[in-house]
């Protein structure tokens, strides 16, 4: 068979390579998936560990050529930069412990990268906006996958708030729970868990970092608002536990919206229970991550309305967010990968990060977020 | 036909006199409904409105006859008092807006009645403590109508608590949202709203004191714990309110535990949104106040376990206080009846209020706990 | 105190006396809770047990007078028709096994007292339909409790769909299913059981008789139809029970619309699980028994809408049904209640049954319904 | 940088073909992502479409190389069965309007490729017999895309009934209720619904075939029992459309179990509600395709257990159809990936479809079933 000259152009995938990810690690198979689910990106790419025999098995096991396994990460940067541009990777994403993310994302992006990077940002404010810097130096594109921020309804929530249907924000209350480190994981030997509580690994926060800065982002994204003021307090229910596993600060947000948000990872049988509520004069809203195909609505009418991708009036990104048909269960790794498709098709378009999607300095708030706390345990009322 | 000596003794319900509940208030009517819901009390008596003629209205509607409708709750005491002993009412229950509860409650007790109290118990702890001292004084029986705590599913959770269910309690967590106050009702001449935005009448809190008390006492009952220091903030959303219509506090409980409250009456849409969560070493449960006959428990095996009434292993106290086979719901009403019920069983047994049941001292503390939290929203952490 | 010429009457409850509910039996409490709720009917003579000690035990515990606590059934017919006017127990309630309905009903309509009678109505359409001539002959009222007609919402959705507002109807689909009879509990001696398992006391059906009639009487009110035909199949997975555990039909009513319904006992773990689900070519409704208080609307512009008593379009009727705010659960007992406090408005006022009440029409279809099935079962679809 | 003999060897994907999935196609798109979602396939080859120019449209923004976008499925089996091993396609993927099904399910097993095979698996039994007997010919694998299958909790459901833990079965109960089709699509040129009711293309079943097969095949599935009997009814309440939208049956399975079936295309506003309940003499179980990671379970016990993927005792294959942590849902699409990575498991270690895959045996039973009600529905009773 032969293609005429009118055969439309093969749409190729956007390349990605990978820094950290390694066998064991849960978040680099969640944005392998992410990245690969729609065909906008293939993962050709990889520094997925330190070890470079396991980075080696990662990439056999991912269909990555073995040449493109590298023994580091400065070389997966040095030797792609080497490769002819329509081979070459466009986007490295950073899914290391947290302490390493500023180090590779600045130099990721000085060697002409767009980088996608996992949350926390980085350790300090100082390192963040450090990032920060190199982003508005290079001009590339700089995603923090605050993942959450992909669910159709999660947008609908964001649509909603601004085109005003819940009239004046009067208040956002925000939770995430989980249960999994409620015992000493990390002295059990569970590699998650281990460095998640070893601070220079981590950073200062515990929960604060890993979970808070998620649902802190999520209030902000959704309520088109920041968070000016925080009193904060942290804890460790796990005895000798270095970094908080647990804390809640009372918020207050651009505008004279008030707030609460609590995180805490010894909820004892919690999974991932993040939920967010906003009041405003004219309505309310709930959104639960654990059923995220709904989207509670509260009126003054009285009564309670459920939103889904089925209804009629949903706004165009949350629209264009569902994959599947109303009542076709829409999960995690599609809101994930909802990050991914987007930032393609900016990238294809030659398009800076569209306004939906948390950039570098949702990253940088993130970090301030967690020091504020921090600092506000100690001190009172901070401003962020 | 005739009856022989065998004939076991009639069960007489026991008496009431109601003081406050006159046409247009909502809680006196429930109070009555609570009260005569099994047969266990009879209204017989009142001193429904200061308006003596509404008072004579809310009597031949409930059927007390017109000579025990009083002019006023003096009238009540003393007419009552000089009624033969197995006529005059044994409990008085007051009903009225907040500011009158002191006096009244104090004479009634002072008179030899019982007392049943809404809350909050009034409006200072000062007047609170005299309270207190009038019942140690009189030795009579307080009740004060925390009626979430008659809920079955409450009472198991209570349960489960002190028997080392959870484990050693790490967390609480409540809130209370309704969204009836979030525009100016009072304004607009709306009587329940009136007396509850007016702090002469209702004391210095408003949703404090109207909702947040409840939350309070939840808290304490199911943990079988103290709230010993809060760092509070409280606000009015509404122009113009005397009052707060929205509050929070950081918590920290005996032995560690720490937790949260919020309550809020500009919710719009919400309705009576009571939501109870508790975490401990080795496991949590929430329950929720619009689904009162669930009690969701969480576990570190995974999954979540729902509690009813039909479970096998459910304690005494909260099998006792389900009238209806499981699956056919128990409400509001019945649980505020269980409150009633269980006072009438300690009249009839010549008892002191059972523990389970909220006694002055927990309407002391609900007191405190507005004053708490209006003090640390201008100075810090405070004591309890 | 005095009461001048002004003072309004008082209104005084109507009498009831009831046959059955002696110690052990479940609904007669019930039926007691449900009329004495709102102070509309006291409980004043009762026939309750045809052992007179247990008739006299009940009646001391129920504070009914002992001279009123009848040997028999024909004991009370004499002896209340005997009384003044104003005295004489104005409707008799009749909770016996079902095959003593007939007898007991016909009575009492002759004695010239009003009725309300558990369902079924009597264990064959030929008793039925002489109990329906009794009711005509006299011109007495005759309730039939088919108490989930009670609820707020129930009654709100049978008022959206005969305004019309599910368009034409076409699918109506209820199911009602129990786990307490899922092993021979009357081979254990279970009184509650052993009388529904016996078709001389229950009738010919079991479930079918229990539960079934209830969920073909609520599929009937709610749409405003009959059913017409069926094809019915029926079932006992106990070993030696000699009645229906488990049943199912497909139904065709009138209009062309089609449905199912289907009953068990023996689904072990459930509770009381009615369940309703109505759709036209409009819109769509679903109502569940065990979370009564709210109503899914399903609509063709997408998402779920959930009704609840707080909604401002709430229908007369539904909004009376209420006696608590919206988000204080409503429950059983009250639904129950709401048919006695519409039956003594109806008293008073003078006038019939109001149209939104089952009456003996409605109990003599569930006696067809029960027969229908077990005529279909043995030959095939069958006219009602 | 180099790699050592020690480098494991890539795992590259399995290669498809699809027959079907044009642009406006919606199943097309889901088995693309499905198949991809893991990395295990790699879709290269298609005749997406019988106009040759949307087929290469399609294969453009499928990343298809325009050489393997073929004018027609024969070309498609011809030209890839030329190719040599190891660019040739392993598995054809038959997603066309079910009237072609069988010619091209039976030409490509014939051809030497694994197939996988939307439901209904064709238009008639005779028709699927003949593809059955294909399948036994030529040895092949056959996949009947019964995608609710791979979901962790209906994977779960089945295993917990296979060993045992509901006692013996009694009950099941299935309905799947949507809405879409409520008015006439077809007739205003909706290409979904217009196949859908046209006979010639989509065999005799409308809703019978294009969902009540799902419904069908999830009860065998978890009972792990078979249809033998069947009564059934069918229905179109849309004006003018030749096949079903609305459609019931009373069922009896292997062993003495009975159930119902019912699926309907006209519950307006309803999305893709598919929900199964199972019952015997231990406990029961409900699982609800929209909110697809809760398991309920019934106990005698009491009260309701939910398990979910975090459940220590999960079985292995529910465990290992888990892509993320409890608490981060899992989708549709996940679990339609979970058919595709088992059946590439089952390719790369040269075994046969294991039994939890949806065989063509699954495929000829759906075929039977829409015959069956069809039948059913003119003459009673119908032998499965």
């Amino acid at each position: 068979m032969t293609t005429t000259s009118d055969t439309p152009a093969t749409v190729r995938p956007l390349r990605l390579g990978m820094v950290g990810g390694g066998p064991g690690a849960f978040i680099g198979a969640v944005h392998r998936i992410a990245a690969r689910l729609d065909g906008a990106f293939e993962l050709v790419a990889g520094a997925f560990s330190s070890d470079h025999g396991r980075c080696l098995e990662r990439a056999a096991e991912w269909n990555v050529e073995p040449e493109r396994a590298y023994a580091s990460w400065q070389d997966l940067l040095r030797a792609e930069s080497e490769r002819p541009a329509d081979e070459r990777v466009q986007v490295v994403v950073v899914v290391t412990p947290n302490h390493l993310h500023h180090e590779i994302a600045i130099a990721a992006l000085e060697a002409g990268f767009d980088v996608a990077c996992d949350k926390p940002l980085t350790t300090s404010s100082a390192l963040a906006d450090e990032i920060a810097r190199a982003v508005e130096r290079t001009g590339r594109r700089f995603l923090v996958t605050h993942n959450y921020t992909g669910y159709p309804l999660v947008r609908e929530a964001r649509a909603l708030i601004a085109r005003g249907d819940l009239g004046e924000l009067r208040r956002v209350d925000v939770e995430y729970v989980q249960g999994w480190l409620a015992e000493d994981l990390a002295a059990q030997g569970q590699k998650q868990a281990a460095w998640r509580a070893d601070p220079a690994l981590a950073g200062p926060g515990g929960a604060l970092g890993d979970i808070g800065t998620h649902a802190f982002n999520l209030a902000e994204f959704v309520c088109g608002a920041r968070v000016e003021r925080l009193f904060g307090r942290r804890h460790s229910f796990v005895a000798g536990r270095a970094v908080d596993d647990d804390a809640e600060a009372l918020l207050e947000l651009t505008g004279g919206v008030r707030g609460t948000l609590r995180c805490s990872q010894v909820c004892v049988g919690r999974e991932n229970g993040l939920v967010l509520s906003v009041f405003g004069t004219r309505g309310g809203l709930t959104w639960r991550q654990e059923h995220p195909n709904d989207l509670e609505l509260h009126r003054p009418e009285g009564g309670l309305t459920v939103k889904r991708t089925a209804n009629a009036d949903l706004s165009p990104l949350a629209a264009a967010s569902a994959r599947t048909p109303p009542g076709h269960p829409q999960g995690f790794l599609e809101a994930f990968a909802n990050l991914y498709r987007d930032l393609a098709t900016a990238i294809r378009a030659e398009a800076p990060l569209p306004d939906h999607l948390p950039s570098v300095t949702d990253g940088v708030r993130g970090v301030r977020f967690v020091e504020a706390v921090i600092e506000s345990d100690a001190r009172g009322w901070v401003e962020l």
